[in-house]
């Protein structure tokens, strides 16, 4: 059944990225109090946890125990929520309410959600460090000016502007600002599984790098629709958003019906690929690894999830 | 003569270091163009680059060639720019001057500051992961809401409040501010000589730990001292601020000639460390290490240049 693999792998470890985080972050008695208070405020309660899932699937499907990155997927949470409290601000998108409640700097002040922000960054490589250079280093190349943070700047610049970049430029701004993280994270997974001097296999990478693109973006264009099509209820945010902020969005090059196809097509895409991943993993691990059971039914639920779902 | 060993240092890597930060820099031409543009404008003409300054020198202590540092060295410098771009932000200290010149959010504006800020505190993770895990871990450490991030939150919070907390405050604020990147530094540095799962020795560790944070006590202290007897050319920005914005300052609770000893005391402190940190390293490198000669007298003209400095 479509969603069940998915479904048992957050029943299992749910609980444990929820656990790993709490135990991350500094506690809210400790000082500055505010500062602390804060950065709790922001993480819990959580959203999905979409990236964290990721990187524990990355570390699966690169043949290991995903205990192995937990620390590291927490860590992805918290860059990943960074970037959340530093878009919400009066200087970028002014957002008031973010995950059904008050957005970090409407409760806490200015201030201290750019110190919330540069710390959750931070603690994200402390975390990743866990899982080795290699993550550190694929995380600090997804989030940086060359991925999520120049998507985030490319995003920006194209408010309000006429729309002669068409698809192209919707997709590079898109493959930044979502794509590379997700990508990223389940890169990260990936390199926690690996011994020091050890690298992945390369058609194992590009097997994997390929559906990261195409989930990321499948997770993206949706995203853009339900932006038209959601409550502030199903989302914990304001609907329209982007309307307000004229964004450059997937639907507002193509239309809706157009871009729910696009979406589709891709996640699809991405889930004939999950057999393919596995069959890497196998050459690489030996072809009856039993860490692998089950991967490929996850991967594919993991893409038909991303466009399938209501927030 | 005093100064000379760091006068040699600086002469034979300040060359290297702008090279390496060069290098490290998306160029200007890269889109998105305006956060690449903007993050140079932080980082070019710099400053003194003390901090990788103190990275090389770290791993020249920790008895291996400094070049193996340069790389790491050059992140050290974008993190702590980062910090006076986020610093500078209207919703901060609101600055209009910094290293002579208008602040990155006066020229690009606000969003764009922050994302500049975002980027090169990324970037400096990338950076770090060249000289191995453990100085991801120590420049996070240094970094996080336990290190600078949280001493900034101390000193926002301390603003215009009553100063009850005496040195004892003052000391917290500064310890997280500025003396743990100030430490952070060395041991990114002295990391960087490490093998794949070695460790520094615990003595060695100890004395440079000591070292480091005398020499952060003493050059803030130094720092509050200037920003009331510089003048805006000498300084390359407004002094007088911390007056402004009612900060708790060493002067401001134990006055400034009092503040000046202290200082002093503290340079001396670390001074007197040198030749132990010397020792340490030629028992665990073996005593006739020539990667040891000059060293001694490097960390004392660092610890005196903290304090003997008119900007």
């Amino acid at each position: 059944m479509r969603g069940a693999a998915l479904k048992q792998f957050q029943s299992h470890y749910g609980h444990r990225i929820e656990q790993a985080l709490d135990q991350l972050l500094p506690p809210a008695e400790e000082a500055p109090l505010n500062l602390h208070a804060a950065m709790r405020y922001a993480l819990f309660p959580g959203g999905k946890r979409l990236r964290p899932v990721l990187a524990l699937v990355g570390c699966a499907a690169a043949g290991c125990d995903p205990a192995r990155a937990l620390v590291a997927a927490a860590g992805i949470e918290c860059l990943h929520t960074y970037s959340l409290v530093h878009d919400d601000l009066p200087c970028m998108d002014d957002d008031a309410l973010r995950r059904g409640r008050p957005t970090c700097h409407m409760v806490y002040g200015e201030a201290t959600a750019l110190l919330v922000g540069d710390a959750l960054l931070t603690l994200a490589f402390e975390a990743a460090a866990t899982a080795g250079v290699l993550a550190v280093r694929e995380l600090a190349i997804a989030a940086g000016s060359r991925g999520m943070v120049g998507g985030q700047m490319a995003d920006l610049e194209a408010e309000g502007k006429p729309r002669t970049g068409g698809l192209e430029q919707v997709q590079w701004i898109h493959d930044r600002k979502t794509g590379a993280l997700i990508t990223g994270s389940l890169f990260v997974g990936a390199s926690a599984a690996l011994g020091v001097g050890e690298e992945l296999p390369r058609g194992f990478a590009a097997k994997l790098r390929r559906y990261g693109d195409c989930l990321g973006r499948a997770f993206q264009i949706a995203d853009d629709c339900l932006d038209l099509t959601g409550t502030a209820q199903e989302l914990g945010k304001n609907p329209n958003a982007d309307l307000d902020h004229d964004k450059l969005t997937w639907p507002s090059v193509v239309g809706l019906e157009r871009s729910l196809a696009m979406a589709r097509e891709l996640a699809e895409e991405a889930a004939s690929l999950a057999p393919q991943i596995v069959h890497a993993a196998q050459e690489w691990r030996g072809a009856h690894s039993h860490a692998l059971d089950g991967i490929d039914a996850l991967l594919q639920d993991l893409a038909f999830a991303a466009v399938e779902r209501r927030s």
